[in-house]
């Protein structure tokens, strides 16, 4: 047998994501070592904002203490295009985990597929920018329209976390069925909201009340505001809409109803904003009213009409026995209507937020990676 | 640039997926010449029970006339060793595409995989028979322990037809989550069956003059016992307990609930059969009355329990609110509950039976292998 091959991995980000993805490549190091031992991965590099540590001599990084030796030993982090100079240097493949939500980083993909370094990352922001971001990103791929010798990219974190919504998309487009229509919830913290302010057999609380509870729980961001705009799920709805082949410039270049009221548009925080939304509880009652009298539920919605070329995402009705009315907890659901498909669509539903199904996309993705290269 | 890389694909069986697959094919040879100009997909065999034609220059058969030019210029079909020794000798790699539902051919895959030919198949009998077969296949393939120099083999259309059940399986297995339930309706037969038989709103005919409305539609086998005996179901779960890590013997080695009753288990025919059912109708209201009671509606599912290792095939009830029973027309649901999914499962869910759609699912796999070879 051939001596091993090694795949060097270098991880950006080691918050819940990332330590999530620490676990899971651990098995996956024990699973390749007993099904395919000619597979080596080493991590050799582990980065988050104010700290860097780097494996000089490309041994592996032990991945159960790798976090609190970056914190012990990690040196203050040079510029990204000097990371990215160390790695180019690898005796092998790279592969950069990329588990953050920094536009900057985002920005340098291109670069880096250039200089043969692979890409998996839940990163939503290098596909959701402006659609020159995105082309030159597929551009510079090698499973895009780059050369054969530059990297792949991987992003199936970037829509419904682990949930295979954009493999499965890819593969109606690539097979040649016509996708007509996408539509679904794309927002866990959406989710949890609509579903306990108006469940499905009836009841529910005021939306500021369920919004302050969601908070609490840990279903939105530090700053609810930052799901109630929509812009989240404009992105989401930005990417799949791009896969689906609509070139949609921006996640602003199309109507995204955003549930923070203009009057507290100009709320100076996320407390402030909080404190005063009930006061707009009135608006929300009369829209549940509106739909329970036509014996619908509301739900904040993503959805592309892919002929006519239309993205939207904001509140809609839905009969109780549509599957986005039954939806439960913060679960996602994704439709796609498409003409093999006929009038009932393939679905997709399940967690679309946390830490271990987030990496799990990212680590699915990892492995198609490896598969690519091996 | 570098002259195009030749990958030779070799299609056996050209029922209603067959047909589906060569008009597939064709838009991916269309979209490869744009995208991936290196790679040249080239159709050198097609091959039915009574023919076949194969091209002895590599030069690629013309998918839209290659089932006429069968009829007319096929030979008789010499012995399968003898097709696949014309394919090793091919100067690239092949991937073999069976159509077939054929047991005899799928004994053969071991050795086919071995030869370096890959293997994309919807033919659930390779993958469902004695443990064996399932352990000599993977053994031999590259994507299993077989060598590098061996064929892949891809099954997606085995489960679901184009639903994304193994590959989504496959991830949860391979990235370390725990699986601790896979349940669901598997038979497009068996949900239009009893979504018709009692519907959820109530209602619904007598189990006897569904399951001829059924055969009427196209719905069901020629010989619809070949449904009702729940093998097909059995199969599927079979593959599935598979790949979670259970060693199922055979189809046949848990319980399968057989619709059929005993008193018609010597019918000479399928119409001798569907004349003598209406007698057992009394039995099937029962069920159904007795549901009914308790709110719930009754359907034909598999389950397999992980930990306990027990897989079983039968009638189930199930609440209303349950998405097992929301299901509509012929759609397959599978509910993969696992660690990391919690108390609400991952659902995947749509038509899971049909030339088009299946066709996908190989489709999709060729893409895996091409990916690979290329």
């Amino acid at each position: 047998m051939s001596a091993p091959k090694q795949i060097y991995i270098a991880i950006v980000g080691l918050g819940g994501v990332g330590k999530a993805f620490l676990y899971q490549l651990a098995f996956l190091r024990q699973r390749l070592s007993k099904q395919s031992p000619s597979i080596d991965l080493r991590l050799i590099l582990a980065r988050r904002s104010t700290k860097q540590l780097f494996s000089s001599n490309w041994e592996h990084l032990d991945t159960t203490t790798v976090a609190s030796q970056l914190d012990k030993n990690g040196s203050p982090p040079p510029p990204f295009n000097e990371t990215f100079g160390q790695l180019a240097r690898a005796p092998g493949k790279v592969v950069l985990v990329d588990n953050t939500s920094d536009q900057g980083l985002a920005s340098l993909y291109p670069m880096v597929l250039q200089r043969g370094i692979s890409i998996v990352t839940p990163n939503k922001k290098a596909f959701s920018d402006k659609i020159d971001l995105w082309q030159a990103i597929f551009s510079s791929a090698a499973n895009g329209t780059g050369s054969a010798s530059n990297g792949y990219v991987f992003h199936e974190s970037t829509v419904g976390a682990g949930l295979p919504v954009i493999s499965s998309l890819k593969e109606l487009v690539e097979t040649g069925d016509e996708v007509t229509k996408i539509e679904g919830v794309f927002s866990g913290t959406m989710s949890f909201l609509f579903n306990s302010f108006q469940p499905l057999g009836g009841g529910g609380g005021k939306f500021a009340a369920e919004v302050k509870k969601a908070k609490e729980l840990g279903y939105t961001e530090p700053d609810p505001r930052d799901d109630l705009n929509g812009l989240d799920v404009a992105r989401k709805l930005t990417i799949l809409a791009r896969i689906a082949g609509l070139n949609v410039e921006s996640p602003t270049s199309f109507p995204v109803q955003s549930l923070i009221p203009k009057e507290l548009e100009s709320c100076s925080s996320g407390d402030e904003f909080l404190e005063k939304l009930p006061q707009f509880d009135d608006q929300m009652d009369k829209i549940k009213e509106e739909a329970s009298k036509e014996g619908k539920v509301v739900r904040f919605v993503g959805s592309i009409d892919v002929p006519s070329k239309q993205v939207k995402v904001g509140l809609e009705k839905f009969d109780a026995s549509h599957p986005i009315a039954a939806l439960k907890g913060s679960d996602n659901i994704i439709n796609f209507y498409t003409k093999r498909y006929g009038s009932n669509p393939l679905i997709i539903q399940g967690a679309g937020a946390g830490g271990d199904v987030t990496a799990m996309g990212v680590t699915g993705d990892l492995i198609k990676v490896v598969r690519q290269l091996q």
